[in-house]
């Protein structure tokens, strides 16, 4: 039970079946098809060689089959974890040199630590820290990031930047440098997928192909730009006309290797691996949901950490890039059939297949093809119309998510999502920092109290009765201070202040010192502190502090009961009261 | 009337009287003679040039006179913000250089621009971020280590560090290096400053003398030694014997300039000036709060974040060091009956005078004096006994003190700080992650709703009621996502969960998106979503949101409303039940 717990398919292997066998094996040829171009393609992203894209597909998917919980989440190179692989690597090797892939191994490894860290320490909960106009904000700004990044692919020149602004500046400085005959490629593909995608299924089901057979087939309409740009460039010999293509791939399977161990490059990819994984288990832990509920299953977030961070380990030991669940390749793998865990440890090895046949073959891909690819499928994550949306529902999270947005665009993947995570603390703070309390008084004749701004009831000039309407703890423990402080400095005849706590689960260290320095305070300006209505788990904790001994005060059972003794003391309740009020 | 609430001083100054002057008067020269020793001893703890401490004690004064709302408040150098000086200016440059001074200058009027900034934008809530036991735990951690960085000025070596480690080892290196006279004077003057410091007020009320005249005589100690030490030097050239003195201090008044503009300095510092800025905001409120709460006065947070910046930018044009409120000279200055901010301007006017007229003289104070004095003073910022308290009180609150407490002690003042208010933060988002909530009955008979796990109630297998008991907001959203699923995966026959929001006083985009997704992923599961009793304020706000149009339920008024129509549909209620419900 415990060894099913820490490695599920030692559970559910057991009761693997021929069927599920079929399933899985389908959805693996399908999600291959599509993988091939997506890991070249966002190898290419991050900067780094073909085959660690390639790589980043084989150990590492077999590893999330051991460890995950979700039948159909299709790990591997994914497009964001490209973009900020790129932007951490960048400050600290220059693209495609040894040391820069060795950095990247070393991302990956870090990672894949952090998720597997987070996983058994149960601290699946820091993802709250990203909120959800947060990752909105970014993954749209992630989306137009990398879609300006591939144009100098498309016109074939150099060019690059770490903000839209550095890299369209790039871009324009180039101009002349354009290469009509990849623009040609490029435009082709480009055209021919967003074609395809508008339209095949339509044609498709006008053939009669099922709806869910023609949505599996147009994901597999990038293989076949790939095959016939491949083909094309081989027997053109395009790379004579300046037509940049993929280049030697090395055949064959990578060799399990340490990442290098240099202290200070670790310590320097900490933030940076520290984001990829939040926002990779983030985004992987929401499409795995969304697809387990379509079959009424569940996933473990804490145990998808895991999985999720051996694959990136695995990734960083066997020459891979980060890796992440992609959320196209898990539809197609869901809507294939994916039975189990075990359909992401086929596409392994058709990756592996493909890896050891065609790169001879993919040596004359043309990157334009490949880039266009990028573009088509990352164009799904802008979702412009999202910011309106969420400025209109709330301008707090607008304002988060809009911030994010522009940070990421305009300065920096790490800045936008600090910023972004930042920002939305602080306004929560903000929102939380003044807690709901009203001055309340007696509802005449019963035990009832009420705002007093708001109902004709009864009060006293000597005595005020503060409702709390919250829990104190650190982020309201000084406004209450203020509230409390105000109050006394405009009653000038005021004797006793009732803080009613009925609506009190929590008073942290905080707020028992703030609780503390009203007593002290209140004391040196001649007035009482009473508690009333303190639950009984806030009482028990209560018992043993400062507050509770040095209280000027008294504790009350009730609001009434303090109400009775503070401002008519003596007075036993009169029959009607006692009517109203037992 | 809008003048006077951004100058405070235009409003109460008309009002001014014979009597609040004299009151102001007597005040200030008491804590003048406070004042002079520890300008130097602060300005020798923040390895900065002695006149800097003087400085940092004349305009800053005037400036928060001008604009602050605390009668009591004494501003100036501080022993916490000269560590957190030294602590910053250390990575920049050599203590005692011109760019370390330079820095100190950047550093203060950095520190008075962020303070500004927060004042007028109404940012003051922002200091809710250093929960009390962060701040507790810094202070304690900061007094023994300004103690042990003063111990080497007592036994006469060089010696320096970041942290108590290197202190210590420092100091250890340097015992045979030990001067012995000036062991002696530094030894003699702790003995006598912690003598009087225990006994001296029992000896003058013995002697007749009141308790609030022999209080304030106790703080003149320090002076006395600093005088007789200081005539010792002097008398005994004592200097020839390796006994380190102050040395040259320029007579006359500071010159006014704009600190240096170095854009990377700027930067650089701005981390260290803004926990300088919270931290000194933080103390100073508190002493303010606590003094004016004596005599029933307010003081206006916001408005003291725009003084407290104007005395730092003050210190930063004048040569002075970063300033704050200072707890013992402010209890002083209220003991000895300040009755306006004035009386701080008045001890600006003695510092004025102690620069013109005694810097010949202070030129041969030892510096060993000033450690002791230092030593002393900061004694009573140390409270481990809080640290058993917090952790009594409540485990998490314990740990991030005491995390705080160390790193401060072991790494560096920035570590300790920062990683305290990670820390708490993290685990208010921890403990704020998982919403309380119930799945509830029916009460046989009646329209109440009460927990299942507690009470005899009725439930339905078909129709789930989940009574959430918070507002939902981006820390706690994704547990609600997991609750709502797992209830769903356990119960196979379910085809109604209802979501009962009486307690939510907010939904914020992230919950907002989570309840999406909720809905979304209880329609593939055939599971439909209903809300019931949404308070009027979010419903307003919901009206607009892809939520409420794409609901596969009903919102309902009531829970019983709901339970009515999916577990009895078409059914109306009986007598008996209308007896109870009506």
């Amino acid at each position: 039970m415990s060894l099913e717990r820490w490695i599920p398919i030692v559970g559910w292997v057991r009761r693997y079946q021929r069927a599920q066998f079929s399933r899985d094996a389908l959805a693996a040829v399908i999600v291959t098809l599509m993988l091939v171009p997506q890991a070249l393609a966002y190898a290419l992203l991050a900067g780094l060689p073909p085959e660690m894209g390639l790589y980043a597909s084989m150990l590492p998917l077999v590893l999330y089959a051991i460890f995950g919980t979700s039948a159909s989440l299709a790990v591997g190179p994914v497009a964001v974890a490209a973009l900020m692989t790129a932007s951490a690597l960048s400050t600290f090797a220059t693209p495609g040199s040894p040391e820069y892939i060795g950095a990247a191994l070393v991302l990956a490894a870090l990672s894949g630590l952090i998720l597997i860290a987070m996983g058994v320490l149960r601290l699946g909960f820091l993802v709250n820290f990203l909120s959800h106009p947060v990752i909105s904000g970014f993954i749209t700004a992630s989306g137009i990031l990398i879609a300006i990044s591939q144009l100098k692919h498309i016109v074939g020149v150099e060019a690059s930047g770490h903000n839209v602004i550095e890299m369209l500046s790039a871009l324009l400085a180039q101009w002349q440098q354009v290469n009509l005959t990849t623009l040609a490629i490029g435009a082709s593909v480009w055209g021919y997928l967003w074609l395809c995608r508008q339209r095949l299924v339509g044609w498709l089901l006008a053939l009669g192909m099922s709806a869910s057979a023609s949505s599996i087939a147009v994901k597999a309409v990038p293989i076949s730009a790939v095959v016939i740009t491949t083909l094309l460039a081989w027997g053109l010999n395009l790379a004579q006309y300046g037509v940049d293509v993929v280049g030697f791939v090395p055949s064959g399977l990578p060799a399990i290797a340490l990442p290098g161990l240099d202290q200070s490059l670790w310590l320097g990819l900490l933030p940076a691996a520290l984001l990829i994984s939040l926002v990779g288990f983030v985004e992987s832990v929401s499409v795995a949901q969304t697809l387990a509920a379509k079959r009424r299953q569940r996933i473990d977030p804490n145990q998808e950490l895991i999985a999720l961070g051996m694959a990136n380990l695995g990734a960083g030991i066997s020459g891979g890039s980060p890796v992440s669940g992609g959320f196209s390749r898990s539809v197609v793998n869901f809507e294939a059939g994916a039975a189990t865990p075990l359909a992401g440890a086929f596409t392994a090895l058709g990756i592996v297949l493909a890896t050891l046949l065609l790169t001879d073959l993919l040596a004359f891909l043309p990157t334009a093809t490949l880039a266009a690819t990028i573009i088509v499928a990352v164009s799904t994550l802008i979702d412009l119309p999202a910011v309106k949306r969420t400025w209109q529902y709330s301008r707090s999270d607008g304002l988060a998510m809009i911030v994010t947005l522009l940070l990421t665009l305009l300065h920096s993947v790490e800045m936008g999502i600090v910023s972004g995570v930042v920002l939305s603390l602080g306004l929560h703070l903000y929102r939380t920092s003044q807690p709901h309390s009203a001055v309340v008084g007696r509802v005449p004749g019963t035990e009832h109290f009420r705002n007093v701004k708001r109902h004709q009831v009864e009060t006293d000039k000597r005595v005020a009765i503060l409702r709390i309407d919250e829990s104190l703890y650190f982020a309201n423990a000084r406004y209450l201070e203020d509230t409390v402080m105000a109050l006394t400095a405009r009653a000038p005849s005021l004797q006793h202040m009732v803080l009613t706590c009925q609506a009190v689960n929590i008073i942290d260290a905080s707020a028992l010192e703030s609780l503390e320095a009203i007593n002290a305070r209140l004391k040196d300006a001649g007035v009482m502190l009473h508690l009333a209505e303190v639950k009984g788990p806030v009482m028990d904790r209560l018992k043993d502090t400062e507050l509770y001994h040095e209280l000027t005060g008294q504790m009350f059972f009730t609001t009434f009961e303090a109400w009775q003794a503070l401002v008519h003391p003596g007075q036993a309740l009169t029959a009607a009261e006692c009517q109203h009020a037992c």
